[in-house]
């Protein structure tokens, strides 16, 4: 089965793009969390989404996810860390899923404003930004996790299912480093460092801590945000963000950007006009492809 | 008293950019029709307005104006006619009078798609979008009115305070050209013509229509929407619409555009978005000329 058009992230853009093409009754999937984006629901108030007057991120998130329920919009709850352009369809790595849709709307917010040295140059030579996908390669060696979220201390138990020992990095929020969901399985160690670069040769073997250097047979790097570089091979960025023209169309044929992704202004109603201008390029390229 | 900002047009982009302005505590001035724009009010349903499921034109136009009220914003109700780049500033026409702004942001709806042959060359020329600013030019003439709005009969009569005789030409829909207002006023004649072409010397004195030639001292065009290319003197287009970068800068350096005449998708959310990002840029332009 081959969708329409994957649209990437669940934030305004995303949403915003789900609604357009279902309205033209395109056979979408629509990837992300199943509650929006974490940076929408986390803004305190809002006062420049015009039609709602001073809103709450999290009453905003609600109309919007509501909005888009209501038009039949479904969400399939994933994260998606490689997308290839086959030229004819793309194939869109969804956990241990391989999704394919003709094209592609990338609306999962922007990007982190650094990855690690080394982390690019390794992408899938031992470095991986999914265990689900790639914890069978690890069976009976050494893997370390970078994790940003709480959210991903799951993903650290199914690895070890596979790996003989876990690493666990929690490069997230202070208060929230405890891990406690992890201290009690057996294999996994939590340790406390901040990750400064991966080293290696063909492959990388050594992450460099501010603790010191840690040698693995793997390194995995779990954050919500996949930079747009990493996530799609070979596609065209400036300063982080996906190079777009106005029709919100990328370097790559079929690709289109929206949102945080696509660039500054960082804001709502930005993201879902683009979403919007996203999803009709999107349709305007089906039509073509026929 | 010059205005940091002058926003023209309240469709969704304008109402949007003045928000995003009034946050940023600029002094602007939003000039346009207080009920905002005509084509909002009447669509019969809108869908994919993200976070407003299923809302009437007239609903939606109301929320956004509450919203823009609600925030400080008022709409200085005219109809801007010309725009002239100072290079340190703008000069707007606005009726008789002309207001100052260091930048301005133009969002004024999608342009006409045609203008008449002979209009933008005659321009200033015995060709004008404004019987208040031109009328006394008109002292003792022959004025000729084609007008694409009953609302207009108002600037005709005004018109024939000066001019010797005032054609009127409705050239609006069928059950609305009875023009009865003005056919009890001396000296107005209304003909039902469709004007084909403006001709003359170095200055226009001939409207070429389907029911022969009418020759007039001058000539004046009256509708909602100018196109963007006679409104701004130099500014470039692309089929009527302005050309914009992604920050909706224009070729004009403190002009921005937003919305319809920004281009298509013709789509609300879009709109808005493009005023948010067109206010920013202004926000930009100001720092960097102080």
């Amino acid at each position: 089965m081959r969708y329409d058009v994957a649209i990437i992230g669940t934030g305004p853009a995303g949403l915003e793009a789900a609604i357009t093409l279902t309205i033209r009754k395109k056979n979408i999937i629509l990837i992300g969390k199943k509650n929006s984006s974490s940076k929408v629901r986390s803004a305190e108030k809002i006062d420049n989404y015009l039609g709602i007057p001073s809103v709450s991120g999290d009453d905003l998130a609600r109309k919007m996810l509501d909005h888009a329920a209501s038009m039949g919009v479904e969400i399939t709850e994933g994260r998606a860390t490689l997308i290839y352009p086959y030229g004819e369809y793309f194939g869109i790595q969804c956990g241990e899923e391989m999704i394919e849709a003709t094209s592609v709307i990338l609306a999962t917010g922007v990007a982190p404003a650094n990855t690690l040295p080394g982390e690019n140059e390794f992408l899938g030579r031992g470095v991986s930004y999914c265990a689900t996908c790639d914890a069978a390669m690890y069976k009976e060696k050494k893997a370390l996790v970078i994790s940003y979220s709480k959210d991903y201390e799951e993903e650290a138990e199914f690895l070890k299912k596979y790996a003989s020992e876990v690493i666990y990095i929690p490069a997230y929020k202070e208060d929230e480093k405890n891990a406690a969901a992890l201290t009690d399985v057996p294999g996994i160690s939590v340790m406390n460092a901040k990750p400064l670069e991966i080293k290696g040769g063909f492959k990388a073997n050594t992450l460099v801590t501010d603790q010191g250097e840690i040698q693995a047979d793997g390194i995995f790097i779990l954050r919500d945000q996949i930079s747009a570089a990493s996530l799609v091979p070979g596609l065209e960025t400036e300063g982080g963000n996906v190079k777009c023209a106005r029709d919100m169309s990328t370097s790559v044929p079929g690709l289109y950007a929206a949102g945080d992704i696509a660039g500054a202004p960082y804001q709502l109603i930005k993201a879902a006009g683009e979403g919007l201008t996203a999803a009709l390029s999107a349709v305007k390229y089906l039509v073509e492809k026929k």
